[in-house]
């Protein structure tokens, strides 16, 4: 049967501070990247999404990123490989702690923001990344989305996940259009659903280009802090229930 | 044979500021109480510790404190049970997760500071504490050296491990002298060693009455930040030897 | 002309966070209790909050609090005076240095949350307060609401403006019925505007008792931090000006 | 009668940890660079920081830098210029609280680490922080050793002051060498101190290539975190006042 993992970022709450409207989307996703506390969420924070996610049966993950919360970690700064190593793993770490202490399990880590964009274009950081989650589980499987970190989990012997866009659009060696390019977004709901269907079905997607490519999408990224975010969850998921395609982890 | 566990505070650095002599107090313990970056620490240097203490073969324990560098975690703050919770689970999964990371794995957790002062006057904070360590690993044993603490540990089914000091005396009902009173202090080091020598071999103590008074001697505690802390480390460390007694964690 | 200032804590927002309709609610107030950076703002927020407070022609108050972001300053700490001392001047001059670069000046201060506590039941931190804010500027109001800080604040020479509230009951010795006892919250909106009314027209306010007691109304304290918090404050400003009352700094 | 501004990090402690020997330092220098709680300081280290300025008669200066505690503010960051703007108003604001309150006054501005790169490579950068200092206050000279941030601050029409090193050699066209290159560190205490008189007595540098290049030497820059600071301080402080040279802020 075929299926997909539906992730969503989650836990970016911070203090009296509230983002994101957790509780309903937890209901239509199959896995949660949970912020550990650098670039949003705390322990309080954490503790509740655990319990969150734990109630609605949805996986536990790692969503590490750059000590910056006023940035939300979406500022790049220059840190050493070695650094990237301490982060990951004490924020991995932390959330293992909170899960633990609520009778759950990690599932995953998926890097977030400027994080992540470090580890797209310094293969360094992306070796850093891989190496601390190998060091502390080598059986923990990551979400992937750009090719340096793909390779770096890979040869570092680490299960990979490949994650797609919904609305995004693609190109012709299989990359996300950039965003500064004409049509990098898909706006239209219905074309953003038809192309996840494709991607599972058939394991490719039409490219701006028109050329169809092959395209792994073992998990569907949900963007939880947009408008509409909970009525497309819902709507994404139906279809995909609709055509036989199974919504869980891989 | 008999044997007392040696414990310090350890990994009290954060970023460019240095604490302590670690690399040199390292070599006389068995135990190292290792901050875990709310109160002092940062990942990097959890990471240089957790390297240290398993290259000196010292155990390595998590010892969580209060969200406040600032203050160094001795500042009291109203916080909630919960919260008290969630904070210590974050912590001790975050040096778990640094450790593991390293092959090391966790031996202990011992409360810092203020957080420490509010277990000690508080049962639900005690009991919070218990709780987070037991929810994450029921079989981590807790240092403890006040009678809330001990009793919410004891309740929750956790390995106790009981806390001496050297330079400190004690009082007829077993606890130590209060800082504010005279002769709280033994800063006469012959005198400090030999108090230590009769808790391991006689399980006793002579409080300042002069009464000699029943005492559970598991782990000394000694001071790092202190001047001349690790000749008194390396002086405890020879006496011990010097009379057969073992140094080793419970 | 009778008149009756309107302030509100302003700036709440931090990084990524939002917090309150600042836009909204400062088209009705005339003074802004902008938060310096410690329990919420930063300094983008701030200097975002500046600009809308010069647009709008409302006074540019400090609102320092405790270091505790995660807490929202809510949390008491444990601080010396001298530390309250300190964190009060910096805030203060940080505020000032984003007013100023604006072109912007500093009317007064009000404390936030637990430092406000702080300030109602130790003499001493209500004196570090009246203290830091007399040795920036000896001209500077402080808006008080507790017999502390209003003491401290006439002792050191310092302008004082007198705080009530439209949605508490009062007690017969003027002070706030505390929220843990009935009735402590008016929440019939006309009944809060009769209230306010009452103390501009008459200095007295009407005890739980059903006695007259004579009350100092200098500013009115709205809360915009809860749901309808705007259509309140439009409310409220509609009638004072509709009963010939200014809405304007003291 | 001929004369050179000394000016050094100051304040560089937080909480618990010491960093810098200023009480010893504060005593051969003119001019203090006071860190302001984003890469060093905290409220109670800089008002004891400005105190002792005010003891020696040194100057006090603001010496804002990136919001990176753990990196020291020695981690670039990719801000926007307006954040910038932001932060290093509000550095300058707190330092101004602080100082005013302590009946002293702000002298100068210099940017910190990471910052200080910043505005060396990027002119947006370097104007930002130009227009938050003219903002503030257009009389409040800038410290300047680069390029970008001379230009920055002359255009602006803030005062300049051109800053020197003693401990650097320089190129034929009057920068610094880079560190990567030999020779950069002029590690002879007597050439560093010749290097010095040279600049204040003739206008000129000797290039490391052996011309004699044009330079402004308005302050020279001591490094406090070094060990030997406080002998190098000294021994140059006394070579200039042998010489006749009076050491003092521009």
């Amino acid at each position: 049967m075929a299926s997909i993992d539906i992730n969503c970022d989650m836990g970016e709450s911070f203090g009296a501070w509230n983002m994101g409207d957790d509780a309903l989307l937890m209901q239509y996703i199959s896995s949660a990247n949970i912020a550990c506390g650098f670039h949003a969420g705390d322990p309080d924070v954490m503790l509740e999404t655990v319990r969150r996610a734990l109630a609605c049966n949805v996986a536990i993950g790692a969503h590490p990123g750059l000590p910056d919360l006023q940035g939300f970690g979406r500022r790049e700064m220059a840190l050493a490989p070695s650094q990237v190593y301490a982060l990951v793993a004490y924020q991995v770490g932390a959330l293992y702690g909170v899960a633990r202490a609520q009778g759950g399990s990690l599932h995953h880590v998926k890097t977030h923001g400027a994080l992540y964009g470090m580890t797209a274009r310094q293969p360094e950081m992306a070796r850093a990344v891989a190496q601390a989650v190998y060091d502390i589980d080598a059986t923990l499987p990551v979400y992937v989305a750009n090719a340096n970190m793909a390779q770096a989990v890979r040869e570092r012997g680490l299960p990979v996940v490949y994650e797609v866009y919904a609305d995004r659009s693609y190109q012709d060696d299989g990359t996300l259009t950039p965003r500064n390019l004409p049509n990098a977004m898909i706006e239209d709901v219905d074309q953003a659903i038809a192309q996840v269907l494709q991607m599972v079905r058939t394991g490719t997607v039409t490219a701006l280009s028109g050329k169809r490519v092959p395209i792994d999408a073992d998990t569907l990224c949900i963007h939880g802090d947009q408008a509409g975010a909970a009525n497309f969850a819902a709507r994404i998921r139906s279809a995909l229930l609709a055509e036989g395609i199974e919504v869980r982890t891989p």
